[in-house]
């Protein structure tokens, strides 16, 4: 985000608060930041506020917009800011928080706020914004901590990037994946298990086809597929860290008065296998792939069908090499993700190779070294990427691949990580060839991510009209009269037993009924079967855009079903 | 088990309870019944046994039977029976419960024990029998109850029997599909999750080879395959009953407040996904599928590596139909398991038709239509079967499908089982043809029962010998120098792309080196590749057996695997 336009957000949280203290001054302040795709700021609500106060708010935003209120920002001593804000633990909190014996005050008219600065002008600056929705939020996003009410909205620097907006957000809710998974009978979600979702068989058939073509891909890229439980001691989870740094986002049970935890990675399981035996450095790489079920906690609120739920299963992989074998398996794990993207459709991915950040583990030149590895792999296999300086995690640098999608959405699926943390903490070792005993280096990647979320992105990325290849139903068969049956029953087995998903409507509705039923289905081929096909042992092919092809044989029929 | 057999395993038990006081007279008895298997006896020790214990013990028997005591049994006032007993809570409360105001006492030598009769004339008679083990119990098998320990043996009418038995179990523990495990590299247990098993790749191979042909099969049998969540709210598993009878067996967590059961069955997610929305007579039958992960709590006494694990995956199934489908569903369901078993020469099955019970649901005439759609479907099916009076589950009659493996061992593994309750209790409905609404019958069904456990009888009844079909390595090509490698890399990878799972052994080994190592990892097809066969352009074939095949084409040997 450019600096013009985070200053615009700022701003614009400022104008939010302003105008709900003006409606709700029993409201007590917390904070408001800009965001990627817009801002929000975190209130302590008299009363909690409802959707239907969003267009009152929005409205007298505007009205203080209109006031063109100059914006000014001072430094204040401490001691005068805690008084000014004496009614407001949370900005006593933050005050406490910032370093030095002053802090940064903005003002426009009446309302005031603690604030770094970073705003435009006057209030009249701030035109082209739009409340977005209220959700929950926690004091400090502990979920321990003080309940607070986020109203979140977005604003832009003009009208036309406002409108673009608008315009997108009207597409993606007319294909939203938990609108069409209801529509074409994919999935469902329920009360009796909230954020996890029920595939239906369509939904399932579409899941498996996402693993089955990687199961594929893994065979060719020599991976070895594990499996390891869904519940495994706190122990476990304790050594290798997640407890401390993710236990709030783990479910736990107890067996035998000892604590488990449903697993929310995979990595401990596959460690668990690599150190069953020991390994010579002859059978280096060890390329470990596991489509594991991981179960996280999501805050209810923050659940959005298939995008974010609480259970979904990693196409994950866990890459134990040398140091000097970083650059060529990153570079196999580069060319399998482009594979796969590009089987899809999205021949738009942006790389991010993200470096070493501040609190790090493992010394300066490992670091170098790796990252040094990284960014030739992507150079040897002729990609473009941007640096995300000192973003990588602490155990090492990553890469992550961000795919554009029709609605010119971005979705990080895929990352690469370099893992030195792990390896270490477990005493995972391999034998070299001069007999000594040194340490793998672990690489956790995975391409889809989640195939639920992945399934969740094909299907708003296509609109629902998943491609021949994917589609849960390729082709309907449909006859004109009974007539016609036994014909269609014929090329319905062949079809079937030639592996393809293929279903027969020989119902006594007319033609046009059929017709409409498959394309609500959004089945890819529809086979129309009337006399003159029985008679001329053909096939009429319609596409789900309402093309048509007449006097198809089926082997013809066959031999395009194999390219599409 | 015949009635002469099981006389003598309960004198088994009495005669080892009549050791154990004489060795360690501080000991409480509990109660010691005949199994299937031969009998055990539960006690509270004042220290607990140890394996060590059980020659003593065992020697001990052989010294009691040898004195040729009488054993007499009576009737006894139950006020005198509590006098005789009033240091041992546990015969107590026993007597409280025996109807009647006397109960029967067994009395040999000076060894006196509650019993309801049914014994040998006298110890001497008691001479084929043998301890095998000690585990942990429960009285009442309550967990929460009091912990004792299991002494349990089994005892024959003849030595030959014992001695078939002896050769049995040297047999078994010999082709132990957790020693088998260890050793070829398939599976493995760790503290980190009691009772849960890891999948080396070899391992998980198989499990996936056993889930896609079972899906293959689905496919052709017209099974819709379903996904359903892992973890469920209690309030779900209350409604299907499940909580009331199962609770104890299940895993349980905690989100938002709200109590979730990890799911031990997969009925109430399938039920969930028909509910969605209205059916149609016209869409019955529904074949829903599901290779469900289940959690289910054992002891950890009763942990048996694959076959009692506290995870595993069912090839359930939930057939939604009307009373009239019943027996068709029942003998396409036979047709599929007799599919499977054949396969995996599983020839000889026993099928079990279970009744009524005492305690049942759903009207007489309902189970009588249902019992006889059943008995019709396996008559239909060709299939003979013995009638288990009154052994259906309350629920609703079913068929239990026992396969007998290599070691002549009874292996209950499918099972298709008819349920009234379920639909009841959540208000399942279809549409008729008369625009009524009906209740459908829903079919519970399995064929392997657990993927886990199938494999672990597989395992066992092949003798680690794996067949060529489900192999996680078929073939295992070996260079003789390194003179045949490129040949040799051009054979795997042609034998790849056709879909075997295949390994190149290039190292620099002697090749009688390699070949023993194919030997141990049981690999069913070696390929030896020296020179002459990269001159002649041949492949040399050497069979697990040691059976060889020289100077065929590569051809002729897909040909020959693709019939294998």
């Amino acid at each position: 985000m450019n600096n013009q336009l985070q200053i615009m957000r700022h701003s614009a949280a400022h104008l939010l608060a302003h105008a709900v203290m003006e409606l709700f001054p029993k409201t007590i302040l917390t904070i408001g930041p800009p965001t990627k795709a817009g801002f929000f700021y975190d209130f302590l609500p008299k009363e909690n506020f409802k959707l239907l106060d969003l267009p009152k708010i929005e409205a007298k935003m505007h009205e203080i917009a209109a006031r063109n209120l100059p914006i000014t920002h001072e430094q204040m001593p401490k001691e005068q800011a805690r008084k000014l804000f004496k009614d407001n633990p949370f900005k006593l909190e933050l005050i406490e928080q910032i370093p030095g014996d002053t802090v940064g005050i903005a003002t426009q008219g009446d309302f005031i706020d603690l604030c770094k600065g970073g705003h435009v002008d006057h209030t009249g600056k701030i035109k082209h914004f739009k409340l977005t929705g209220i959700s929950g939020s926690y004091w400090r996003a502990d979920r321990n901590g003080q309940a607070l009410q986020r109203i979140a909205g977005t604003a832009f620097l003009n009208a036309k990037d406002l409108r673009t907006y608008e315009k997108r957000v009207e597409e993606a809710r007319k294909y939203d994946h938990r609108k069409l998974g209801k529509q074409l009978d994919l999935f469902s979600f329920h009360d009796e298990g909230v954020g996890f979702p029920f595939f239906h068989p369509k939904g399932k058939s579409v899941i498996q086809l996402l693993k089955d073509y990687m199961r594929h891909l893994l065979n060719k890229y020599d991976y070895l597929e594990i499996q390891t439980p869904t519940m495994l001691s706190v122990d476990l989870w304790k050594q290798s860290g997640h407890y401390n740094f993710y236990k709030d986002n783990m479910y736990f049970s107890e067996i035998d008065e000892k604590q488990y935890a449903i697993k929310p990675m995979n990595c401990p399981g596959a460690i668990m296998i690599y150190k069953e035996r020991p390994h010579s450095f002859r059978e280096l790489p060890i390329r470990t792939s596991e489509f594991g079920n991981v179960h996280r906690y999501e805050l209810s609120g923050a659940l959005h069908g298939l995008f974010r739920a609480r259970a979904f299963t990693q196409d994950d992989s866990h890459i134990f090499c040398t140091p000097e074998q970083i650059e060529d398996e990153v570079y196999h794990s580069l060319l399998l993700a482009q594979e796969v993207f590009s089987k899809f459709g999205f021949n738009t991915v942006r790389y991010a190779l993200s470096t070493k950040p501040e609190k790090s583990m493992g010394s300066e030149q490992l670091w170098d070294k790796a990252t040094q590895a990284l960014a030739n792999a992507l150079k040897k296999a002729n990609i473009n990427y941007t640096v995300d300086e000192g973003e990588g995690a602490f155990y090492g640098p990553k890469i992550d691949m961000h795919i554009k999608d029709s609605m010119d959405r971005d979705w990080q699926c895929g990352t690469i990580q370099l893992d030195f943390f792990l390896p270490q903490n477990f005493n995972l070792e391999y034998v070299t060839s001069g007999d000594k005993r040194e340490q793998p280096v672990m690489i956790h990647r995975a391409i889809y991510g989640s195939l639920e979320r992945f399934f969740a992105i094909l299907l708003e990325h296509f609109k629902g009209k998943l491609p021949f290849f994917i589609a849960p139903v390729q082709i309907k068969i449909l006859t004109i009269t009974d007539e016609q049956v036994p014909y269609a029953k014929s090329i319905f087995e062949k079809l079937k037993k030639n592996g393809y998903r293929v279903q027969l409507d020989a119902s006594s509705d007319q033609i046009s009924t059929k017709i409409k039923k498959g394309q609500i289905e959004q089945v890819p081929w529809m086979l129309i079967i009337g006399q003159k096909e029985v008679d001329n042992k053909t096939i009429a092919l319609r596409y789900l855009s309402g093309k048509q092809e007449f006097g198809l044989s089926l082997e013809k029929l066959l031999e395009k079903a194999n390219e599409a």
